[in-house]
């Protein structure tokens, strides 16, 4: 039988601390197959969408956002960490656990009215994407779908992105 | 005219500091055509060898190292900065302009005798790609490719490198 998607999940007991179930999609990229079968699985959930730009967030928002724009043939926006754009910025400040991160996007990168599809990796608390989503629409950009490889239900993500059309390939329901 | 991967390249006189060309790739992923072309340049500088795998350091690496991987059918494996990758890591460090960094490897990612082509946008002094190919190594894998999508010639990092087999896209004769 083919495998699927998260045949190709590894999952790592207490890492990086004791209680976290960390799901690691480095294992999917390790293997050809799984590399290839998660951007076509993120390519299936755009099918029911038009859109004009794929965005993504440093650093895992890249590995799974560049090849998806790469097959559907669109542009890619690098979200990035503060002070590494070289052009004018939008920035975001947004909480993580202990402190704040800053993100950025290229003022000039998505032009008013055009449509916009998210990816990222992993959706846990969502804090990261839904500052992408913010920057994304200082630029005038609309946020047409959320795409997650992986969910964990369990951190209720999803409620902080509510207004937005949020789907993901492979759901496990705890944290 | 068809256009070439240079048109889509923007140049910033003086960032980050006053005397350096920065050449911004961002440009390129923001045009569906650039970004599409500098994946299929990439992937014809492989077509003269055998290979197994394709690596790329966070985080411009992933950027054109995870479509050449879609599009060659092949694994990526992922050269982190320390304490982001979850499995047991090979480490290694390297002098920046000011300081020291830190990048590791899983140690199960690659098997020995392994054929893999490492990918980075740039080359400038090739501090981070050589650290990357030695981590490479250190899992038992042989570099049988580096490539880049723009190469600094004035630079000279091709010197650090000499002992692999290199190759860019496009090359620029100053720094």
């Amino acid at each position: 039988m083919a495998k699927k998607l998260e045949d190709y999940i590894t999952t790592i007991p207490d890492f990086p601390e004791k209680g976290i179930m960390f799901r690691d999609v480095t294992s999917v990229l390790e293997s050809g197959e799984g590399l290839r079968l998660s951007i076509d699985e993120l390519y299936k959930l755009t099918q029911d969408i038009e859109f004009d730009i794929v965005a993504g967030a440093e650093a895992r928002g890249f590995i799974f956002g560049m090849p998806l724009a790469y097959k559907a043939g669109k542009p890619f926006v690098p979200v990035r960490k503060k002070g590494k754009l070289p052009r004018d910025t939008y920035q975001q400040t947004y909480n993580l656990e202990y402190g704040t991160a800053t993100i950025e996007i290229h003022k000039d990168s998505i032009k008013p009215g055009q449509r916009v599809v998210l990816v990222d990796d992993l959706i846990a608390t969502g804090g990261t994407i839904e500052a992408a989503a913010k920057l994304v629409e200082q630029c005038g950009g609309i946020v047409v779908k959320i795409l997650f490889l992986i969910e964990l239900e369990g951190l209720e993500g999803r409620k902080k992105l509510s207004k937005y059309n949020v789907a993901s390939v492979v759901k496990y329901p705890g944290k």
